[in-house]
């Protein structure tokens, strides 16, 4: 049960939303520019990211709907998302996206754990300045993402196939869609 | 000097607004939602909060950017702002915002922390779900704007007088002020 009253019929971060519509809309907005807008990361990577984040902060909601997602837009390969958890320079990705994922890994414990060496590697292998901008607000926003859901002791579906087909409605419609569709109920 | 290319007259997370505007807005959004709309903890009560984590995460621009902004609402009460920072349990503060802190204080290391009792120690103090919501998402959003500050090695101005002079601006004028005031820069 959560820590505080809330709609039942919604998990995770959703019920929280309709709990509180103002600050909803930001944190959607939020999502939506940094993880479902077109940019030169690919959609698949940004959400590898924010699975990675959310993974090493062991919030169950918010790692398996991102791995749903991120499955989602890699045409259906869990298992890439699970290597990615599991030992992420091991994985078949790039190595632009190691580089970036070793520091959203650092940002996740303090973003003071970013160092030259950190940012000299995501160059060497192409990475921009926005690129580098948006894996540490990604990584941070996640590590805000993460207490939130936890903190107010919201439930999850154990279910893979429900995060799998919400994964196509926000994978396909976007973050902007969840208040859309939570405004008409 | 920042890892990436920013403007150099922008310390703290203004450089970053100014570099990513797409981000800048709701990220101003949620903190003028969260610390700056009228609601039944005092602006000075949320400012506090926002400062005592933002000092767990042992971030200086936030830590003295909100612990101005927390004194501003004090009537210049900056002490008070200290004893919050060094021990809370023994300030000069509400039970409740004393309880309150608690939450907060468990949120900065992990939402997993936070425990029934937690949450029963502030309803016995008044708390509403409605404040439980509002300082797990600000202990949350500061772990989030904290690391970004830090994860990207922005600049601080090390003189309190401008954190003073510009907490009197925010105070006055709100979080979307901000925004307002780089884009006629």
């Amino acid at each position: 049960m959560a820590h505080i009253q809330l709609s039942e019929g919604l998990p995770g971060i959703r019920g929280l939303f309709a709990f509180r519509p103002e600050t909803a809309r930001p944190l959607s907005e939020l999502a939506q520019v940094l993880l479902h807008t077109p940019g030169t990361l690919a959609m698949a990577e940004r959400e590898l990211i924010a699975t990675y984040v959310s993974s090493r902060n062991d919030c169950y909601y918010c790692q398996t709907s991102h791995g749903a997602l991120a499955a989602y837009h890699l045409g259906g390969d869990e298992q890439l998302v699970l290597d990615v958890k599991r030992d992420f320079e091991s994985a078949a990705i790039s190595e632009k996206l190691k580089a970036l994922l070793a520091i959203a890994g650092k940002v996740q414990h303090s973003g003071k754990d970013v160092g030259p060496d950190d940012i000299a590697r995501a160059r060497g292998h192409g990475a921009t300045d926005l690129e580098i901008h948006d894996t540490v607000l990604i990584a941070a926003a996640f590590c805000m993402y993460n207490r939130y859901v936890d903190g107010l002791g919201t439930w999850a579906p154990s279910d893979l196939e429900s995060y799998r087909q919400r994964a196509a409605q926000v994978g396909a419609n976007g973050y902007l869609a969840i208040l859309a569709a939570q405004a008409t109920r």
